[in-house]
């Protein structure tokens, strides 16, 4: 059994990888001391966001762990107990990890990369790619290491292991919808604090000094973007690994181990396609005008390595040539989403010129118009995903395979996110150059350097939707698996063949109505989470220009005591919907029990996907029309345009950065919950 | 066979009350000239859409009966092609009939209601009730003769005779999308146009004569909230009737005939409540201090004479009491729902005065907090009608008749919708008091008169909300029915039963995903079409400001131009989302056959259903935000926290009456389609 050492080796030199970014980054070049000034302002909030909020979600993972053990022994399970405990536990604590480490690096790259943007811009734009993929290379890395370490000490059977592991799964996802809320909240409470009092009230630019918010707002980056996107896609990884392991399991026969590792595999073959990628990207590519170039240049190397992996893969251990055109299908609907998301959220194109064209209307036009491209969104990306499914599940079946179909669709889900750390390396270099903007801005450095990070800035927004976009496709294909792997769940616990999902019945039909409700109740607590922290932040800041002279530059603002509260606010406000995400769709489960709670899981998904891309992609398009309309477009800064524009991306904010980011992180805890739990709905 | 005729004389009777009605209104006080004037105008407007309106409807309509006929005869089945044929327009002409008389009533009473209002205020209330009536009885007693008829003439054999009247139910709801869209993006768009303009731009007040766009704002009232809300409750109706007659036949070993022809029976008696209700308020009751209480008075009336009819019938025709539990059930949703909606859209309670608290923060907040509200409103709306359902279905399977579960949640449909004809009268008193007040205002009246109509205006905005929530909860109830209704139909054509719905199968999953998707894509549309239509209002409006000299008094406005380019928009703009709704599921059901054509069908209606909720319910309280801050809460008229809600009120505009009502007709229309086309998904 030599797959699972290769699996180990890999991810162990992924990590090198990692550290060896991380010294270059270390030991290059931090600017002037202004610089480091603001870069530790920022570095010493977020470390304390994370120590509170990581504090407070440990003491609720534990209670949940105890449940956990707790219900599995008092069904008569003792063994399962404590092994579903312990992998909840380790998955819980290597989500929490894989965020921090990617936190940490990017709160050391902000300054790197700002240090460069004066004299040498395309260092800034590979160095922050780099710390990127710090988070990306970890995540993955931790994550097979993970699942590779549980299959080890539990695998005695390998044929029950996968259910085992659930449990990694569970605590992964649940960590995430913490990190998700609580950094999303405070992201963006502290960012609406920020620009409603200080540009609006005040009359004082975005990132000025003056403005007490500022670094609350600046952390709020690391710790929303950083932070709660890397526990984001840690779980989406592992569970779609552990539905594709729970499937291979049902193809036992056929493919032996290696079909139950096969995603492990496919996984450790994307670190190997990501470190090319990313080594790809040389300083000369980034001195293209658009950094997209050298961005995408990066991405695209990555996704044809990782092709021609699969291709080997699938020959080698499953020796079926239709799999390996099954994997193509994911690896094109990754590259299909991309192309969506950046069509509905970039100013070359219909939806945001439509919206700034409404904007000269007033902000009431901005939000219908705005509102109306959101729900488009859902159109193209529901017909792709369908069309890759049903593509995935018929290429499955021609392999001649029994449950090849399932199969397909579960291969296709690894081609999907093959190319996933590379993804998340582009993801995380979005708020490492924003963060860069704000030290050049704040340490008033010359209009050049400003000029230069400020075009790295508007890439990673770019980047930013893409990856959102990327995790919502993701999910979507991975979701079909993860049900079928619920169903097989609930098979092995009845003794009976679970196969059908009846609608037409009265209870099923109305699980699959909460399951949708579910999905608006979370939106609407979280993005009133932001709200209520929001308004925190705002009293503070006007608090503090009434009190002191700090707008005429005489008094210097309080930062720390605007990231306290903006801290305590999002850490109070994310408990509500995360507790609501967990403990609502229980309750459902056990009062209607478990072919409801299949509906409950399906609907509550699809409903989830779609109004995730609604905030995201409405979010994403809004940002865009504000810096469309900056650009010179309808009359620029100042005009009724602008105006408009900045309530309609202000609207945006906790819409793409909050409820859509937790939309998704709730349908994955859904699957894993109903996975874990699924002994309580019988 | 005493029950085809008794219903008959009893619809009959209720035309007479309408006709009673209606004399009564002809033969009252008209007020002063200038008014007679306004109202001409609107009522000129009004004509000129509807007759272009219908036109386009028409020919649409014919187009799909030839197609319905041709169908039906290449899968050879020619009798049944032009049965459905004919009942396709016979549901098409009664529904677009009932429309019409309701709208050309309420355009009379609108002026005997403002004529009435300087010296009896009370008597301008039981007026505009009674205007409201004749809608009401119309369109129930016609939905009861048409189907009736249908019955009679092709019920040879009354087993068979429910699914050829499915092709009624397609022809009402077919109507009924089209009106509903036609109306709603005219309302909204000469709303939206003759704010931004003439509120916003020129500064002058709401209603004011020298907006060229007010006449056209005013028709609006009565083509959406009459004629539209008129033929979509006629679909609802009638859907539901054919539903619960589907249903009839599973159970006519048990019942026989009766069981079919219940559900006509409840409406007929229905009726005759209503009569009762509506004559049980009278002009002491309306003297109360709160225009509500006179109308929930007749309400509570019609509903307990609603009850207790109920009683009688089961006992009579079923003889199971069982079944009238399942009735009252329906019954206390309806007041459920009402209540749901009061608390969500009045300002006595949390919601509006958080959005209200949140407005003073500004547009964005506004936006961003009545969002989170809207949001927030599917929670118990779908808790409600999960438990009206599971409870209904337990209840009919106490009655230890077989299939009795079922008949249990019809029969709570026929009890929720048995007072259908009094709310629809609230309803319609909406717009008749909308536009009284609009007459009032522009024939320069007296300040007392104003605040007379300012009052019942009011109670009219709550009665059109309320009416939008109880549309949505019986359309979910019925919902059910109808699943249940096209999974019989699919059984008989393809001879096996068909009594699964497995979402855990490819493609119907993918059937569900895409019914959940057309929701927001039609949404999108819809929207789109305000905005769309708006702009050329807004623009006719400013180059009448620019090139005359209205604003000083010197020339008169052409409103007749702004009806006229008022009209052409909304009619170009519904034709989109209008074939979308009609042809993208019929493409779905022939590409992926019948069992995922069943799971679009139900998670689409789920979506649409939470995503009316959403749009009805954030808009309402949008609207009554900015009422209350008018009223004087945080400073009142002119503050920036009533500027902000006054964009809150313009983003709800279309979400309230364009959107989300168009939803909920899409909901019965994919109903009513499935059932109709259900032999080309085989």
């Amino acid at each position: 059994m030599l797959i699972i050492p290769f699996i180990f080796v890999i991810a162990v030199l992924a990590l090198g990888v990692a550290a060896f970014f991380v010294r270059q980054i270390k030991s290059a070049d931090k600017g002037s001391v202004k610089m480091q000034e603001v870069a530790a302002a920022i570095s010493e909030g977020a470390h304390a966001f994370v120590k509170r909020q990581y504090t407070t979600i440990a003491i609720i993972a534990i209670i949940v762990a105890a449940i956990i053990f707790v219900v599995f022994t008092l069904v008569g399970k003792p063994d399962q107990a404590w092994h579903t405990a312990a992998s909840f536990i380790l998955g819980a604590f290597l989500s929490a990890l894989s965020g921090i480490i990617g936190m940490f690096t990017s709160v050391r790259t902000n300054l790197v990369s700002a240090a460069a943007a004066e004299k040498n811009p395309a260092r800034s734009l590979v160095v922050a790619l780099r710390g990127g993929a710090v988070s990306g290379l970890t995540i993955i890395a931790l994550s097979l290491i993970g699942i590779s370490v549980i299959f080890t000490l539990f695998g005695a059977n390998p044929e029950e292991t996968p259910f085992l592991i659930v449990g990694f799964g569970f605590g992964a996802s649940f960590i995430a919808l913490f990190a998700q809320l609580g950094g999303g909240i405070y992201t963006k409470a502290a960012d609406v604090g920020a620009d409603l009092v200080g540009k609006f009230e005040a009359g004082i630019p975005e990132d000025d000094p003056r403005n007490p918010a500022v670094i609350a707002d600046l952390v709020g980056d690391n710790v929303g973007d950083c932070a709660g996107r890397g526990a984001d896609l840690f779980e989406s990884t592992s569970a779609e690994n552990i539905g594709a392991m729970i499937l291979g399991v049902a193809l036992f026969p056929v493919f032996g181990v290696s079909g139950i590792l096969f995603p492990l595999i496919i996984g450790a073959l994307g670190l190997i396609a990501t470190v090319i990628g990313i080594f790809s990207v040389t300083e000369k590519d980034a001195q293209h005008e658009d950094p997209m170039h050298a961005l995408n240049k990066g991405y695209y190397i990555t996704a044809i390595v990782s092709a021609i992996f699969f291709y080997f893969a699938v020959m080698y251990l499953l020796n079926n040539i239709w799999f390996f055109y099954a994997g193509l299908v994911g690896l094109a609907l990754s590259i299909v989403f991309l192309n969506i998301t950046l069509y509905y959220t970039d100013h070359r194109f219909r939806p945001v010129q439509e919206i700034a064209k409404a904007s000269t209307g007033g902000p009431a036009m901005n939000i219908i118009s705005g509102m109306n491209v959101a729900f488009e969104t859902t159109a193209l990306a529901s017909i792709s995903i369908g069309l890759a499914l049903i593509i995935s599940y018929r290429l499955g079946e021609m392999s001649g395979v029994q449950s090849g179909g399932l199969y397909g669709t579960a291969i296709a889900t690894m081609g999907m996110l093959a190319p996933c750390a590379y993804i998340l390396a582009m993801d995380t270099f979005g708020p490492i150059v924003d963060n860069a903007g704000g030290i050049v801005e704040m340490s008033e450095s010359s209009e050049n350097a400003q000029r230069n990070v400020a075009k790295l800035d508007s890439a990673g927004n770019t980047t930013k939707a893409l990856t959102k976009g990327y995790a919502v496709g993701s999910a979507a294909l991975s979701a079909f698996l993860l049900f079928s792997a619920y169903m097989t769940e609930v098979s092995t616990l009845t003794g009976h063949v679970f196969s059908v999902v009846n609608m037409a019945k009265v209870d099923v039909f109305v699980g699959g109505l909460l399951g949708a409700m579910l999905v608006f109740l979370f939106a609407s607590f979280a993005i009133r989470g932001v709200s209520l922290t929001a308004q925190y932040v705002i009293e503070e800041v006007r608090r503090q220009f009434k009190e002191k002279k700090i707008l005429e530059g005489i008094d210097k603002p309080d930062y720390a005591r605007c990231v306290d509260i903006t801290t305590r606010g999002a850490l109070k406000n994310m408990i509500l919907p995360g507790l609501l995400a967990v403990l609502f769709p229980i309750c459902i489960g056990i009062l209607l029990k478990y072919e409801a709670m299949a509906a409950f899981l399906m609907v509550g998904t699809i409903t989830g996907l779609l109004m995730a891309l609604v905030l995201n992609n409405g979010g994403g398009a809004w940002d865009n029309v504000k810096k469309f309309i900056e650009s010179g477009a309808y009359g620029g800064k100042g005009t009724e345009a602008h105006k408009a524009a900045i309530v309609g991306d202000t609207v945006g904010d906790p819409f793409k950065d909050t409820a859509g980011p937790s939309l998704h992180v709730l349908v994955k805890l859904l699957a894993t919950t109903s996975l874990v739990l699924a002994a309580l709905y019988i």
